[in-house]
């Protein structure tokens, strides 16, 4: 009797228990919640957390990818000072005699050349270089920055870095191992909107920052065809989620002080099929299946309650569209499709009220109090080196005030912009949000990559003078 | 020794089991999706799907609420031809005094007046109305509308009708017992921009729409105060999630035919912790906590795997936005802050070109183009009634293209624009969202409130001569 009431119990059990509970290979449900297993830091590894080298007078760089990326890289690095272009490569050698030819243009010395499959491991092991500079296609970013740092090199590498939760921990574990700083590029850190919504938040014009927005909307179909070995649509057709997600997500987490006092908690996410891609892949590469979803959107929590969105559409026709968007509890940034600003009227100072008596709460500010607000609180980098990086140019100068900002902290020897932290947090949504989708939107703990640390630094600085 | 192993077995079982599975009072999860309860449908009772009653010549309306909203009502509908309004209702007569005064001012009939707390009950009592239109604050609409349809008379009542999934099933099986009619109104589906742009996705100009935003954005500050007895603070102070979702949300399910060949499937939303409605309902209220948070996003999937957002602020400093956006295969359409479209070369007809040999699918049209999207595509009922709603007014004249639709289909014994399903889809978002956010951002399965009958209808339609 007793052994058919405790079977009725194991059965009752077993009906209570969610039946279809999913599992990854590296992730299980906890609470309702997809959890990521946690790599186990080597005895005696430290965080990166303000992490400075020491000051390196000539910065000795080489480059790899030398395509549209790259090659604009290359022609950027000749107009600053400080640095000497030791080595370049990429696996077509014609296109390392393309940045020979801007080097020799510009009146510098020839640099060693490299190209082939794995030219570029044996340029890593050259032992006079300072900074790896990575262009290629998104696939060999992780496989080379880890080669880089444990080849004694500091990394600066295109977004995105990474995809897979696997691979940011890889690139964490090896920063903070080798002491090398592992930057990802994100420029748009540094363009001209985004760095002076960062400066009024700073100085606590928009109140307590509530919500942002962030998106990648470029309707890429007249690029498709450009891409070396249709490398970029092979990626999107293996893979879902937002797999470009820093150009938006970067900037808004500058602004939340993400891993300097605050962190992300956990996302969610929705995309659509994929329409308009899978038929230029069904054409391009004869495949019926497309992982990558048209549109694209997910809401990442933080810690501290703070609520942020970013949304990834490359494949239908819409105008290009980063968002940037700041909702604060005293005032508010938007810079797609328009720029504009609406503030308190108790925040807005003569210099830049412009004779307006009073401010409309409800609205954009007028142009005229707009373009003096975007003077008045123009960041200090830009009014630096603003005028400068228009002139090279870089996506309207963004990309050269990051190379001139990179380059600047390693002769200093200051911590950098962007640490290893950073670039992990930003990726890391690529492939927790297509395991977000493939589990009809259950919620992801985003990883702690700092592993606990993540209130150690107070807020975002960039190193200055 | 088998009880043993028995005992182990279910202890196996107890471990494997999610061992904080939340549950509501009448909702629970099931496979990491939060389901709410279906109630039991009575014998016999039908679907109200394309419900058409018998053609009315002379509509006599009773209007309850004269405040803000109710007050507009009544001044619209001395403009509408075939109506009669019969009796007029306020908790304070004072209200009921200023609109017979409209009436008398349009040279009508006075109308019997009620007021006082039971005064709706009397007046919902009488045999001589065939439509009752209910304008008061958001906690009676539901116990309204329903006294009405058990008294025998169409419903039209404002947004939110309700907020509960419980209120929704009650509205949509009180209408399918009692065979009346229980329309929202939701006017933004009326709005000129919106109706042009629907009129534009049924003729397939932007492909297959696959994702959708709309969001009340609505810094309320200066208003707060004029709400009577302090119900929409009292109501945002008790409740939490999107409490006014339909603005935003209805003409996005338009656009998607929801319940008329798509459904809203799942739901997962987020919302930021209450800082400006909490310290204004410390000040006015005296309390505490505030359960409405300033800023809250929702996502929700469709059948078909369309992606739709929400958003609601009324709290802080933003210009007003209820974005309505629509990305399809093929275009684009955005109203705010900027009106704009996007279209397909191929699919931009002469009449709209304006002569330029090619339009930039990278780009909203050029502003000759759009203003004749804007004619060629105006939406029938906007031809023909447009002009004189302008006059008449009501929110920029989309209430009296409300108004003069509901009457019209009435009179001609149509099928409503807006039926008792779009009640309670649009606005079941509400405390679906709540749950989701009060469960970590869960997964909410939408109900559906057509039981099986989403796939009927073929598309939705504005019936006409």
């Amino acid at each position: 009797m007793r052994k058919i009431i405790m079977m009725f119990a194991a059965l009752a059990l077993l009906a209570a228990c969610n039946s279809n509970t999913p599992e990854g290979e590296n992730w299980k449900v906890v609470d309702g919640m997809i959890e990521f297993d946690v790599p186990a830091a080597e005895a005696g590894q430290q965080d990166m957390l303000g992490f400075a080298a020491e000051p390196i007078d000539t910065v000795r760089v080489a480059f790899v990818g030398l395509g549209a990326r790259g090659s604009g890289a290359v022609e950027r690095y000749t107009y600053i000072d400080g640095v000497k272009i030791v080595a370049l490569c990429d696996k077509y050698p014609e296109k390392v005699e393309e940045q020979q030819k801007v080097l020799a243009d510009a009146g510098l010395p020839a640099a060693a050349s490299y190209s082939g499959e794995d030219g570029w491991k044996e340029m890593f092991e050259r032992d006079d270089i300072d900074l790896v500079y990575i262009c290629t296609n998104w696939q060999m970013h992780v496989p080379m920055a880890i080669y880089a740092m444990e080849h004694g090199k500091h990394v600066a590498c295109e977004v995105p870095i990474a995809y897979t939760v696997e691979d940011c921990w890889k690139l964490v574990n090896t920063s903070e191992k080798t002491r090398k700083h592992c930057m990802m590029l994100e420029n748009c850190v540094y363009d001209f909107f985004e760095m002076t919504a960062l400066n009024m938040a700073q100085q606590g014009l928009f109140g307590e920052v509530i919500h942002t927005e962030g998106a990648y909307i470029h309707n890429l179909e007249p690029f498709w065809d450009r891409y070396a070995d249709n490398w970029r649509m092979e990626f999107n057709q293996a893979n879902g989620g937002d797999v470009y997600p820093t150009h938006g997500f970067g900037p808004c987490c500058n602004v939340l002080n993400i891993h300097r006092g605050d962190k992300l908690d956990y996302l969610v996410s929705m995309s659509t099929p994929s329409y308009n891609g899978k038929a230029r892949a069904e054409e391009k590469m004869g495949v019926d299946s497309y992982a990558c979803g048209d549109h694209q959107v997910t809401l990442i929590m933080t810690e501290k309650g703070k609520c942020m969105e970013v949304q990834h559409n490359v494949y239908t026709p819409r105008p290009y569209n980063r968002m940037y968007q700041i909702t604060g509890t005293e005032g508010f940034a938007n810079k797609y499709p328009t720029q504009g600003i609406t503030l308190r009227n108790k925040n807005i100072s003569d210099a830049v009220r412009c004779g307006h008596e009073s401010i409309d709460e409800h609205s954009f500010v007028p142009d005229d109090v707009f373009q003096a607000i975007m003077a008045e609180y123009q960041h200090p980098i830009h009014k630096e080196i603003g005028e400068v990086a228009k002139k090279v140019g870089g996506h309207g100068g963004m990309d050269f005030v990051m190379d001139y900002r990179l380059i600047y902290c390693l002769r200093h020897g200051y911590p950098l912009d962007e640490d290893v932290y950073d670039a992990a947090e930003w990726c890391c949504v690529g492939e927790l949000s297509a395991v977000s989708e493939a589990n009809g939107s259950m919620p992801v703990r985003v990883p702690d990559f700092t592993r606990g640390n993540w209130n150690k630094l107070d807020g975002l600085k960039f190193w200055h003078e």
